[in-house]
């Protein structure tokens, strides 16, 4: 019945599994800009930071990665930020620290550990990531992407 | 590895930056069929919205969006239906103004005051929008969809 | 223009309306294997489960689905393992029930449901399906996919 | 120690058990007064409402209160306002029904339900509530006091 | 009853209206004191802040309080500090600028619009404030206290 | 005025000033009891616990608590229950291992290690704790209480 395929084309959806892990970081910066108003003074955030993980099967565990490892990596990453101007990070030089900017910094910095083997050998099953920094209770933003091939081959 | 590439694509994701920004409304209506029980009683409703705007790149600011020109637009739209009874709206005749509805609703507004510019230029690099609509703490209706390829021209 | 094209492709994301209920349960469970550290021992957890129904056009009444319905079928599923000891249930005897799975094993249940009507008829024209469980306020797990063509055909 | 003394006396903090039970309601209603600006027309509410229970000793289950008896007493209460326009009910003419006015009368109904046991005998050694309803994200309101003698009396 | 008076006279509470407000502020500051070990640094925070107002009966609208005038209020204050390095505020110098402090300044300065009339005339008839600062998904701080008879005198 | 000092004293709230820290935990429990009903049987439970530590005046760094050390202490203490029967350990024996009863358990225990200096010297200035613990999204518990003089005595 073409409606109903049609439906199906347009709901195109992959199958996904998905684990999340919660943790935040308290950090200073300003942004340049005047479309940043009163924001290119010195101020903070709290960023409460969600990383899920997404792959189409489960490994032999029964797992889409091991979430003591997972919270482990997210925490080391937030801790190089925490309680920084990042202002003052060598690496962020001439880039605005804007929360989807640092989104895609934690998702990156997430794929490197996950290529490294730091999430153990099974996240290399991992097929996707999303990060997502909310800024308050009004506010949020964050990167997602898929996990280069070289990530999931072995 | 085949097992791999079929990984990939099973869970073919674009890449994507997305920012969010929050508000609410509170309307009165009544939605007509038996389907909805005491629901076809003029009854009402606080939506809390979640507006999430999308696109591949950021802007040379670092941005997905000016979030200041995103709330003004959400609250400018919101305040049409604010404190009101929809079933007294004219565009509104004859349509069950139901959460679904209105976030799709919302949506196409959001959408054609992007068309309009008034998210700013660099909002025209938005690809596509979801608009969600949380009625009470167990239940959420949400619309979500591509933008015009003629919003993204120039 | 080429670039805009690209970036459509880019983020092909699906028109679509969601509607989620949100229900809970509180079960005990062991799991199986080292990684799993201390949670080899009986332990429980409350899983706050959030069941979202997806398709691309409402049906005639302006619905994704009768809320109704979908919050009675999630509640009789959970309902299903309420207050019991997974470890018991003959259908879960050599498995992990991790977060991940037991998001897998309500998704296979609604979907059965749907497809047996029980969710109505208009919920035929459900496409895709999530199920997420929340264990705690720092950690979930989902599982989506597509509703069979089988489902969807009448 | 005279400062520690008049620490503990500043702090005077009863020792007490609380359970809440969380349920909702969605009404319409209007506001007289032009202090109420827009919400004097007819509009409407989604308010969460949560009924925390309080005594001094638990009982001889280990319990604050039966906490599904408490359940179905607020979803009966609220049940009486479900999916109407407050503005007819007949108990409210001449009345602002105000979030803080509401979160009264949910009180009232409760204290008058344990004082006629239908929260069970053992209810009867509740000794205070509070009844508080969330409009939105960012406004809510509450009512709360003690229950009378004659409540606590056999 | 001996045993019915000590559990009223243990459970001594008052009777309380109380309407909340939220919003939130965005700061960068540095804490002096090695208890504070990392947050030594010059870093920052976003604060979700929630004002509660309080009083023994409803004025004559059926209110605690114009929730407007004390959202207003309350961003009148939030504004002073918004994208600000407290650091560089005279009137924090020599203190240490802690989420409980913080939650005093705003406590201290909501009760002096009250007392100066910003709240309306009625909210002279508040008691008691609670000030709430949310810093993060896992911890927060607040301060509450009665309001001066001369706030509540005319 | 007499209404004036009437309201006061209806509204007599200590000056309080509080900090809160949030953490979770997993078990499983059966209760004893018809009352119980289908929590008769094995099961479990996620409790997300907030301690809240108040006194009335800063210590000598603007501090209620260091943060850090009632995380610590929280955790401990939670970490002896963690991925654990309840109904196995010794102290429970006979006991209805109920929310209300465990949220005792966990301030009996933080109110032992503030005596013991656990959480540091200034911490002797606490006057009264409350624990919460949150079973799922619409149920949860507390108990609250003074410190006893001796703790607050050097």
């Amino acid at each position: 019945m073409s409606s109903v395929t049609a439906s199906v084309m347009t709901d195109w959806r992959p199958t996904l599994y998905t684990v999340c892990v919660r943790d935040h970081v308290m950090i200073a910066h300003s942004l340049r800009g005047k479309i940043f108003g009163p924001a290119q003074r010195l101020h903070g955030a709290t960023y409460v930071v969600d990383l899920e993980l997404r792959r189409p099967e489960l490994d032999s565990d029964g797992l889409v990665v091991d979430i003591g490892l997972a919270s482990t990596a997210l925490a080391h990453i937030l801790g190089e930020f925490a309680y920084r101007n990042l202002d003052e990070i060598a690496g962020f030089r001439g880039k605005n620290t804007t929360t989807e900017f640092l989104a895609r910094v934690v998702f990156d910095r997430i794929a490197q550990r996950i290529a490294a083997g730091d999430l153990g050998e099974s996240a290399r099953g991992l097929t996707s990531l999303r990060v997502t920094l909310r800024e308050s209770h009004v506010a949020w933003a964050s990167y997602e992407g898929a996990l280069m091939a070289s990530t999931n081959a072995c």
